[in-house]
């Protein structure tokens, strides 16, 4: 029975076998942004990075330096409260960004954008990717997958949770994020490129599972190229990566992969 | 090419290479239930068990029973309107299942229960468990896991969608469902189980994914005591079924399981 300390975003449990094991801890944070209030479940642990991935995600914030402060405040399990992560803007939000907040109450990871039905509305207000970049081979993704495998420590620990990897094309890790939600996993390696300062107009998002609409909606959105799943993309998020003219590879595992869309970024 | 209509949840698309291939669909449902709307993604097809096996997991409805009709409104693309089903209550829904509507308009699948942080608080309102019922063997568990493979026809066209299987400790099937959504899935399987009027306090659940806590809630919620997953669960779903009284296993595969919680309902 191994007594160390858990991983980050790890608990221990006893199982009914009497043994103990690790189990990726599952719980809800409040994120306030200018009074709005935003209740998600995820992994403790880089609620920072995750609250800005998510912002840059939904629109409301364009880089890091929008954000004039975050104040994390400790939940109370015993009065039920939750953790909470307060953020103020520099400016007070505009109407525009208002609406996204408000949006972002009920959409969260599981709405159509309010009920859009095709890729060209649902990519509306969303900034135009650099054509033809970056250039890669595809060798790199499965370098990069490889890369993620290697990174997703929490994952080893507990088999539980997705990782997504934001990386530059030579191959350099410009963010990495773990979480038992798959869109918080994304949200935390982008929210932590950005605070770095990453061009993510040239960068490539590796996802350690399925490529859903939402989460290449969210690369999309903060001009991310080029999305690399292990796994199948849906054909949603296929619509909206051709209509995009970004590049979405799939089934990027075992030395093959699917080209699904914009193979003009990937060299021979 | 196979140019034969692809299977139901299915879409067909051309890839860079010029080959086509079968995607999963994702697109937007629009829940309206007594006047209260509720947008979600889901893979078309069994929209009625998706809002049985939904509402019944959130505790606003009680059986089938509950629901005077459904009525299916097809969307239009361009008009840039989602597909829709209205669905109508015998009763007027009361103060309490207001509430509960009004909640499912934030939460969803992503929220802790309105920030509640400890495992009984969430548990709160959940019908109780029949105590070591059903009993089966561990072998059981794994036939059920390849009769969930066997019947994932989406899955196999596609790669990009979970399963769920709700059984009978005997194995006969009771309910199956196919989605991109995880908990889509079970709804419908949920939901298909319950028009047929199984016995869901006698059952057990099969999940093709993780054991995440808002699976394991809609299964406490419906009153199903075996929750089986071929992966991990969270810490918080092993909180919440060990609170209830439920069995948890995990890592359903290659022969292999674990018990996480509630043994007493396994035949050695």
């Amino acid at each position: 029975m191994d007594r160390a300390e858990p991983p980050d975003g790890a608990a221990r449990r006893r199982l009914a076998s009497g043994r103990d094991d690790l189990l990726v801890r599952e719980e809800p944070l409040l994120l306030v942004v200018h009074g709005q209030p935003l209740l998600t479940m995820r992994t403790p642990g880089r609620d920072e990075d995750l609250a800005l991935g998510f912002l840059l995600g939904e629109g409301i914030v364009a880089g890091a330096g929008d954000i004039a402060a975050m104040q994390a405040v400790a939940g109370d399990a015993e009065a039920q409260r939750a953790d909470e992560l307060r953020v103020t803007l520099h400016r007070e939000p505009d109407a525009l960004v208002r609406s996204r907040l408000a949006r972002t109450h009920e959409v969260r990871s599981s709405c159509g954008v309010c009920g859009l039905t095709s890729a060209p509305a649902i990519l509306d207000g969303t900034p135009p990717l650099l054509p033809g970049v970056p250039r890669l081979a595809a060798a790199r993704l499965h370098e990069l997958a490889a890369a993620l495998r290697a990174r997703q420590a929490l994952f080893a620990a507990t088999g539980g949770c997705h990782g997504a990897l934001v990386a530059g094309a030579d191959g350099t890790e410009l963010g990495f994020g773990e979480d038992v939600g798959r869109h918080n996993a994304l949200d935390k390696a982008i929210g932590q490129a950005a605070r770095r300062g990453a061009e993510l107009a040239r960068a490539v998002a590796v996802l350690s599972g399925r490529a859903g609409f939402d989460l290449v909606l969210k690369c999309l959105r903060v001009r991310i190229p080029v999305v690399a799943s292990v796994s199948a993309p849906s054909a949603l998020a296929f619509d909206l990566c051709e209509a995009a003219g970004a590049t979405l590879v799939g089934f990027v595992r075992d030395g093959r992969h699917e080209v699904y869309c914009g193979a003009d970024r990937l060299l021979a």
